[in-house]
């Protein structure tokens, strides 16, 4: 009863926070099918040495922490829209290439379509509202840009705006788009990577500390800091493998 | 002078580390370009207000704060195998859906095409050192969880283990494969995600707090912590609506 009963509070939540944020990326939090809250079996295998105790099942959702990218873009019109994006990331080195999935809801959507061209905008903590904002508002019915009063940039190299404020950006080029489900996928092309000189080591690499970037809890609908060093990744490893 | 110097040095320390990290995801850092040294000019239109210094160009990279994911799959035998993956990420919430970018070079690769499925498995930061190990030595000359010692258990969902230790795994069922470049992406289905008591709130969510994760900077082989909560997304946009 007590599971029943966070799972009905879980969706008035929730539904309270989609018609906050209207045509936004936390509308993603619809997505979520409720957890079924069992325990797992799989330890319970005679063959296999249980160390650990058994996992919880969570269901199928897409709760991992998740990256805070603001991407910008032109409308048919020439004028600059930014939305903020978390199911997003790398994807390829050589060409270097980015993959952000956006529903076909959003303004984004059929800019990118229509020029090819997006940028991604890394905010710092300091700008945590305005990412939250570009995530909860649509372009359809507003100029963000306006609203905050923040910069739009046009860029020498894509067809796309980035944001001046902001201390982190890639240039981006549409070379894929790939229909998903709810959501469709966009690869891009980095053609260029800014950054303000105030986030980079002295050697002109990036800052994480200095950054002071942060990440999105899907779910809980929470940003989190990037937190300290943990370590150099060379040493962590050969700790195992001077262990064999 | 000064920067080219800083340019061989760093080419000489990536190639250490390549040499070092031999088939791994650090040989990423071998796709980085060299830091084109150059301000940008763009702020410096007439028609656009300057509120910030200009930007850096640091070239065509994909340098940016990526997540850890451990890949866990059999191989033909059926011998579990993991690595280490940072060009991932959510990529659709119905179906909910991953993307890991990989290497042909990797035996994971291979294995994910054999089986159609994979499993993701989050490290806790006092596994970094697994997670810095599974991806600087292939599983075609290595079998890691005999190195490690650590529990592959199979999942019964997907063909594919997932690591017992390790806090919040998904399971994952193949849906698409695309070939990028360099890498190669696979689009994983979320069939299920399970998660060690420990790392939940009270109410079954994932506590970003008490799983004490972690994240890799590119270009700089550096593990760093996720750090401590910024802010609940509605009320930081409400700053900026309630602003206009």
């Amino acid at each position: 009863m007590k599971t029943v009963s966070f799972f009905i509070i879980r969706f008035l939540i929730v539904g309270n926070l989609l018609a906050l944020f209207g045509n936004s990326f936390l509308a993603d939090l619809a997505a979520f099918p409720m957890a079924s809250a069992i325990n797992c079996s799989a330890f319970e295998s005679p063959n296999q040495k249980i160390k650990t105790k058994p996992k919880k099942s969570l269901g199928a959702r897409p709760a991992l922490p998740s990256p805070v990218w603001v991407i910008g873009s032109y409308d048919k019109d020439g004028r600059p829209n930014a939305m903020t994006s978390a199911w997003a990331g790398i994807c390829c080195s050589r060409p270097p290439c980015v993959t952000i999935s956006l529903r076909k809801e959003t303004y984004t959507y059929g800019n990118i379509l229509e020029k090819k061209a997006f940028t991604v905008n890394i905010p710092s903590e300091s700008q945590a509202a305005y990412a939250a904002y570009f995530g909860s508002v649509s372009g359809k019915q507003i100029d963000k840009f306006s609203a905050t009063g923040l910069t739009p940039v046009k860029s020498h190299l894509v067809d796309a705006p980035y944001i001046a404020e902001f201390p982190l950006v890639l240039e981006c080029k549409l070379i894929q788009t790939l229909e998903l489900g709810s959501h469709t996928m966009f690869i891009g092309e980095i053609i260029d990577m800014k950054a303000d000189e105030t986030i980079l080591t002295p050697e002109g690499g990036l800052d994480v500390e200095k950054l002071k970037g942060f990440f999105f809890l899907p779910g809980r609908g929470k940003f989190y800091r990037y937190g300290d060093f943990l370590g150099d990744i060379a040493p962590l490893a050969e700790k195992i493998k001077t262990k064999k």
